[in-house]
């Protein structure tokens, strides 16, 4: 697992002259940052007397702050994965009608696969920053720089996402697939954009 | 050094109910991400036939991304320290009058270290944004998203340590200080929100 290598060595496996890991893990590894300054921020929030009205609310999203984190570390090797099988399937022979049709299948099933990967970082991104507008607003205010960074790695790892989504959804030929995905994609940015505003919305109130 | 750490580890110790490292170091980091991401659509570059009238352009780039790379590594530490040193500032004894005014000066001294460490992240992401101005419009366009994702966390890496600097400013005395970081703070981010605006215009120009 890529998460399992120091931080030194996964930034030298993404500056390799390797195309994966690429745009889509290191969009993955910025929403498990997000995550955990979300459960950090609860942690901070969590046994304080001033906070004490907040307590089962702010405990609830620690653990699905936590939950996410698990699954956000996940994509960064789905990721990876997906991009990989996408290579390997552009690299099947190619001689016979039979190799052909079997090759151009495969091509079309991975570059679905690698679609679904960042869109369902999309929709876990949406989903944390759900959580961001809670702890931000109700979490420990000395804590507030870093639950807007939560919401800072969120938006860049559903942006980094989305365009991962469209760089494979432009060689998808099933229309009806292309289609559907681009609703999904449109709905989930469009739902996080308005978290986010207004989570910038009161941070800016708050610290300038 | 915070950056030996395993990924699984460092999100760890971000998630924990300790507040460093929080958001600058987690900034510094995204911003590694960045260069690396930088580096690798170089070298997906260099020796491509395609790409060769630009060569030796792309190569300096690399060069440059490589040792921005190495400068946001340290970030990652010198923002909890700097963080950490605000807090013994804070926890010094305050009994006599020369201890309260050493304590004082102890505390106005860290919080302007904690508010330098993330203007130089501001500045560096703003340099870093450049190159990827030139990666993406001149260097291997299969790795366009890469790219654009390499931007992303340049732009969230500034961001974070923008709000890092106001957060640790409010409490600075010394007021040509803070003007002082206040019109720099306001350069590196028009700046680098010029690069930005060129990148995403490019981007959208090319996959949507």
């Amino acid at each position: 697992m890529l998460s399992s290598l120091s931080v030194t060595d996964l930034l030298n496996e993404i500056a390799s002259n390797s195309p994966a890991p690429g745009g889509g893990s290191v969009s993955a590894l910025a929403a498990s940052l997000g995550a955990a300054l979300t459960s950090m921020v609860c942690r901070l929030t969590i046994g304080k007397k001033k906070y004490i009205d907040v307590q089962m609310e702010i405990e609830n999203v620690l653990k699905r702050s936590e939950d996410l984190r698990v699954q956000f570390i996940a994509i960064i090797d789905e990721d990876t994965k997906a991009f990989n099988k996408v290579m390997v399937a552009y690299g099947l022979p190619k001689e016979t009608e039979d190799q052909k049709v079997k090759r151009i299948g495969e091509i079309q099933n991975a570059l679905k696969t690698a679609t679904l990967v960042p869109l369902k970082l999309m929709e876990l991104c949406r989903e944390a920053m759900e959580l961001v507008k809670i702890v931000v607003e109700k979490g420990n205010q000395n804590s507030i720089s870093d639950a807007s960074v939560a919401a800072l790695m969120f938006q860049a790892g559903c942006d980094g996402a989305a365009l991962n989504v469209k760089i494979n959804l432009g060689s998808v030929s099933d229309t009806d697939f292309v289609e559907e995905t681009k609703m999904k994609m449109d709905h989930f940015s469009t739902s996080l954009k308005s978290s986010t505003a207004d989570i910038f919305a009161y941070v800016t109130k708050h610290i300038g």
